[in-house]
């Protein structure tokens, strides 16, 4: 047995309570190294009443075997321990590590522990996201609906982008694109920033209380939210509260007036008068335009949160999504987390995160973050062809036992967004791999986030190109894309098991990679052949099934 | 190369800043297995300027070997990866896994992060407590300096305990030995509860905002704690916030009115009318006379947030104890950290846990842990001597790299409390053991901590053997013990080296254990011999060494 290999630590990713009543297990062994895993547990107070559970073996990554067991402890404290069968016959794992037997005088220092299910430490998701598909907007790029509000100098919609064009896109825009966002079939919006700034990207906050006046005002963005609401569309916003932009306010106070400013602390100043080249205080990489917030500044935290707030209750948004929220403090965002979903119980806040993001990912912080981790694996997968299908599978294994599954359940899973270059860029232009990868996104086990325009087969390198604008001209559409797209999002919103549906891998099958999604009594196969051959599957499955694609009837 | 060994994960005790500039980075392999570590890191938006650094077996324990690193991030951001060396070669350990190479153009998606070291998420412990000798007193069994408080119906002092006895041990017992506690070198006093409770332990508070009767008053606690200052000696009391007493108001409230008592939801009740056999309310441990709090409900927080505020404000404390610290919620500690700081910047929180304490110990809940897991490794190897001397030493390194370097310094290790049978009974009252073991605990890093009476000679079998009245009459002493425990007090008191310094294990010597502690100029080595036989060691160092026990020169 590999002892060296196997893993658990509670209070974690491996044990951590799903909901008020039920606690999840999980334990890491090496790859078909151990034959049986048994918990033992019970209450510590009442340890001789304790029980034993077989656990699961539920997936694989390339190294480790994982095994996972649910259990619903009556006194809500949870004591225990593993036994684990291998070679070389079978082992107690407890707190101190792999032992053959365990004192009974000593019993109480062995134990792993969940010690009590506090109400206020289990994480809660917000139920209407799971039922989402979101599109994600560039506002900018999207849709000049408003004439009269654009920039200056504008270039031509069409034309390929640099860093600093603009094109008119705004918020009546998207208003007028209502229709069309209906007829793809999402019913979630993230907007890239919208509030007042300089630049195209708005990622550099001039006046976080206002919109951009070339996207519209107030009034503009009420208006969006209440008729994306009535079409049952959620919207949400990108708040960037990393770093402000170098018109914020009381950043050119401190310019000007440096440590008599008393805003002079509302930054990371490190050396007065202020220097861009290289910057004198701490930026968004490196970048003097974007100079980072101080949020152990109280004053500083309570007018971001005061924005959090403001637009929640202004707007009637619907949620968060967090710029750079990996470079911003955990004791601010636990404070974040409060107040909006006070504002609103139900709030979705996403971190922007491109590592592995437990630590955000407790409970206490966010619901979830951009699944960057899953889009590398779609990359490798069905853009460059260049790992196998268990391996694709062992990566999503690895990437989904890093966090709970209540945040795997609302996980904004994507492909591609405007910091990457475009996925359909990525397969050099081949459809039909973006097809096939966006079949797993639409169907896989999280939230589908779809980057504006991918539907219908616009194209893009690395920033700025992957900002282009959006086609309205149907003769330029992709329509089979289109039409894919749209069948998939309708497959999804017709059945619940694609949206809440357990995830399990069908493993006795070659040269296709297939997953099941389970929820009652309604269970939904998807089959990914992603080979240049044609495959013949046999399945063995009870009752009627349809082919939600062709509408054949099995 | 054992692949599955490698562990790693930001934003843990493998990657956390020790203070404003410095990142500790651990790495976990299997035991004996990999020639080289070498940390590549730099700043993710620099990364072609990115550096290497060869890490240092720092220990192992059983199974595994431990590799540390240091690094101060100029731009306080740190995007990392390792390289390690085996058998088979080369190979990158990213947050993918071990690789053979990384792809330039994905190297984004493969970095371990420290993203930001925001000051506000960084654990800064009290300086102090690295300073002090702490000493646990169960204050009904310490001295009786007013007799004109005392219960009614007294046990004789001295004679043995049951869980029903009172002596008339008080606050002004405490103040009166001062002295004595002086002179023994203390110069900390955790106190277990002494807020009005029927019973002698007074772990059923029916008021927090009251010294228990028995024990004095708010003025006979100004005393003591003034008193103490003035000496020099800090104080720590005991919060018992997990569960109240059944004469608590609140509680008594709501067995009377049920619903209509403002006072239902702060506990957990599951039926009414209220029960005690077996409860119909969540408790502690199933005693129904220890009602757990509901801490998921603002008022209760409110109210035990006002006690922890308002012993250190009126009695000047300088810290709290927590009791039964796991089955409390993690949010209601993180605010109870916040309120307790603004009150008293460098209080001490020590929490009651018996595990694994890591998710306790991020910085933004406890300072410290009573160090249990320590205990048991003195048990097994001083008092026991069923482990070997590289196993005992095996334990230490394992408890230790559960923590981060912060947390150890001011850890409470500690060899018995009111809640375990008493370590000189566990050694079935062989001094010398005992001797051997505080020997240890008070030459090691982190906190000791003294259970009244042990210094004695003091014996006593679990709860409530182990809570015997305190010994004054000096024909019952073991003076040879006091004498020792006055001595290494003295010593730790003398050599910052015992308090701050540095912590490593002496591996070149045979049959006997040792460390050093280094600080500065100063170089302490700890040697014990915990055999049955003289030992012969010989040391290589540089300059005048004292023998601190003997007094002797080489």
């Amino acid at each position: 047995m590999n002892l060296q290999a196997i893993y658990h630590r509670p209070k974690s990713n491996f044990c951590y309570a799903y909901d008020e009543n039920v606690i999840h297990i999980r334990l890491r062994a090496a790859k078909g190294d151990i034959k049986k895993a048994v918990l033992i547990y019970g209450d510590k107070y009442n340890w001789e009443k304790r029980q034993e559970l077989n656990m699961k073996l539920v997936c694989s990554d390339d190294l480790y075997d994982y095994f996972m067991v649910e259990v619903s402890p009556e006194s809500k404290r949870l004591a225990y321990y593993f036994k684990v069968e291998g070679g070389e016959g079978e082992f107690y794992f407890t707190e101190w590590g792999l032992i053959k037997d365990i004192e009974e005088k000593e019993v109480y220092l062995h134990f792993f522990q969940y010690p009590y299910m506090n109400k206020e430490d289990i994480h809660k998701v917000p139920e209407w996201v799971k039922d989402t598909v979101f599109y994600q907007i560039f506002p900018e790029r999207f849709f000049n609906g408003d004439t009269s509000n654009d920039p200056d100098e504008l270039t031509e919609w069409g034309e390929l982008p640099t860093s600093g064009s603009f094109y008119g896109g705004d918020l009546r825009g998207i208003i007028e694109k209502l229709d069309y966002l209906e007829e793809l079939g999402i019913n979630g919006i993230y907007l890239t920033p919208i509030f007042e700034s300089p630049t195209n990207h708005k990622y550099d906050t001039k006046d976080y209380f206002k919109v951009d006046p070339h996207f519209g005002d107030l009034e503009t963005l009420k208006e969006l939210v209440s008729k994306c609401h009535e079409r049952g569309i959620k919207v949400i916003l990108d708040a960037v509260f990393n770093h402000c932009g170098y018109f914020f306010e009381p950043f050119q106070d401190v310019i000007k007036r440096g440590k008599e400013s008393p805003y002079y602390d509302w930054f990371h100043i490190r050396k007065w008068p202020i220097e861009t080249d290289p910057p004198s205080y701490d930026t968004f990489a490196f970048t003097y335009r974007m100079p980072k917030l101080n949020t152990s500044n109280p004053e500083v935290r309570e007018y971001l949160l005061k924005v959090a707030r403001y637009w929640i209750e202004e707007a009637d948004i619907d949620g968060w999504r967090l710029d750079v929220s990996d470079e911003v403090s955990h004791d601010f965002w636990r404070e974040f987390r409060k107040v909006v979903k006070e504002a609103k119980k139900d709030a979705y806040i996403v971190g922007e995160l491109w590592l592995d993001a437990y630590p955000w990912l407790k409970g206490d912080q966010f619901d979830a973050v951009m699944n960057y981790p899953v889009m590398r694996a779609l990359l490798q997968y069905f853009a460059y062809g260049n790992i196998s299908d268990s391996q694709f599978k062992e990566l999503i294994n690895k990437v989904r036992m890093r966090n709970t599954k209540q945040v795997n359940d609302v996980m904004l899973n994507l492909m591609e967004s405007h910091d990457t270059s475009r996925f359909l860029t990525e397969c050099n232009g081949d459809a039909d791999k973006l097809m096939m990868a966006v079949t797993f996104l639409l169907t896989y086990e999280g939230v589908p986030c779809i980057y504006y325009g991918t539907e219908i087969g616009i194209e893009g390198g690395h920033d700025p190109d992957c900002r282009r604008t959006m086609e309205w001209n149907k003769e330029n559409w992709n329509l089979k894309l289109f039409n894919h797209y749209k069948k998939l999002i309708g497959l999804r919103k017709q059945n619940k098991a694609l949206r809440r549906g357990k995830f399990e891998w069908l493993d006795n099958i070659e040269g296709v990679i297939g997953f099941t999604r389970e929820y009652e009594d309604e269970k939904v196969f998807v089959l990914i052949n992603n080979s240049n051959f044609d495959k013949k599957v046999t399945l063995e499955v009870n009752g009627i099934y349809v082919d939600k694609l062709t509408g054949d009837v099995f």
